[in-house]
């Protein structure tokens, strides 16, 4: 009797551990069963499709998505998705041997992750705080996103020649940055090109495209243009094919 | 004795039926649980940001994932969030005096909604039929995408002058189309401009941009252009927004 009672009891023991366990596991495995969850989604998908912008801050009832999108695994997923769409249409690309086919890849959040920055920040519920940003890249130690730093060097080891186009500030922050790409093993690109004080306060479209001009008429044939925000692949001279690697956390005008 | 062994049985009972209903409740809940699952929607959110190009078929691993995304309510909350995007955009936009301020709206997948026909073609796993596509429009029963539907019942009160703009045959489909388009509530646009035998076998982007530079060439500003393709959207004078409608289950160069 004592026996079966027993059974019974671990049965219900075993049950509370499986739900339980199910609960933990969830917390940073994406899944979908609240509606939220299914509204954030949309959110996302809308901000990857350039249909959202202009947001300031992730809706508030979807920090704990963009928490567990960042966190879970389905963010490093879709990077790494968008990097094998990259070599796919790389496959039977060869550079010409006049060492002008170009590439133009983004800084934040395309080669360097401030997902570490940005946990302090409720993953882009607070506001941007531009001297806290500032600090956090002077101590130059954002890590690599791993596929994009892939993807960086087979571009450089494949004789393209890449160029890093960033919106930071080159006085400010130019060291830290060269730094910080030299530490995560960004090594044999042409040519990082930061923010010089003449495109101070304009927006990233007008400040890309204008360096994408001059690379243009430097002669490069920009054959793929990679970055985070929809403000580095629209504009002038995008490029022959433009990727967009995710981001949920913040919109760069 | 047995009273506690009817016990353990019911407890075993109750578990599976909890497991088999949860089984049952994820057939049509988008869920992600599987590797399977995050991958494909990984590939879905390329789709949308227009890094998978030219694909022929959905890929094989994910037919039951787009199954429980077209019918599970994923996909209806994401049309919903794109058109409410659209609203947001328009808030506090007043159409001229001059009727020149147009709308350009996409028919299939945008307006009409292929899902039945697309349902007995595995979501879009089989490649496509163009006869069997035919005879499906030909039938003109395609229902409507409700918020694109409403979107274009507002834009129509509102003053713009809306456009439809579809890549479908003039001659063998335009009788059905308009048929199709005015039994299911689309009533009181400018215009229907299906592809002339001129355009047969040109690209989608061509043809539409160079519609929509006859447009622009009548005085007509284009406000916003909604389609499912990224082909509705990319060319010349795309408009001063465009919004892309979820679409996967078919890719249109």
């Amino acid at each position: 009797m004592f026996t079966v009672m027993r059974s019974v009891w671990e049965v219900f023991v075993l049950m509370f551990i499986s739900v339980f366990s199910k609960s933990v596991e969830a917390k940073h495995t994406a899944r979908m069963s609240l509606p939220v969850e299914g509204h954030c989604l949309s959110w996302r998908l809308a901000v990857e499709a350039n249909n959202a912008r202009a947001w300031r801050s992730i809706p508030i009832q979807c920090l704990f998505y963009v928490e567990n999108y960042m966190l879970g695994g389905q963010y490093e997923r879709d990077v790494n998705v968008v990097v094998q769409q990259i070599y796919q249409y790389m496959a039977d690309m060869v550079p010409g041997e006049d060492g002008k086919d170009a590439w133009i890849l983004d800084v934040d959040d395309t080669c360097l992750s401030n997902l570490c920055y940005y946990q302090g920040k409720r993953y882009g519920l607070d506001p941007f705080d531009p001297a806290a940003f500032k600090k956090w890249a002077m101590r130059a130690s954002c890590p690599a996103i791993p596929a994009v730093l892939g993807l960086f060097q087979r571009l450089v080891e494949s004789g393209f020649k890449v160029f890093l186009l960033t919106g930071r500030d080159d006085e400010t922050l130019g060291t830290a940055t060269i730094e910080n790409l030299e530490n995560q093993g960004f090594v044999g690109y042409e040519r990082i090109i930061l923010r010089k004080s003449e495109y101070r306060g304009k927006g990233a479209v007008f400040f890309k495209s204008e360096i994408r001009k001059q690379l243009n008429a430097d002669g490069y044939r920009i054959r793929g243009n990679v970055g985070d925000q929809w403000s580095d692949l629209q504009g002038d001279f995008v490029g022959d094919r433009t990727f967009k690697i995710p981001n949920a956390m913040y919109f760069v005008p």
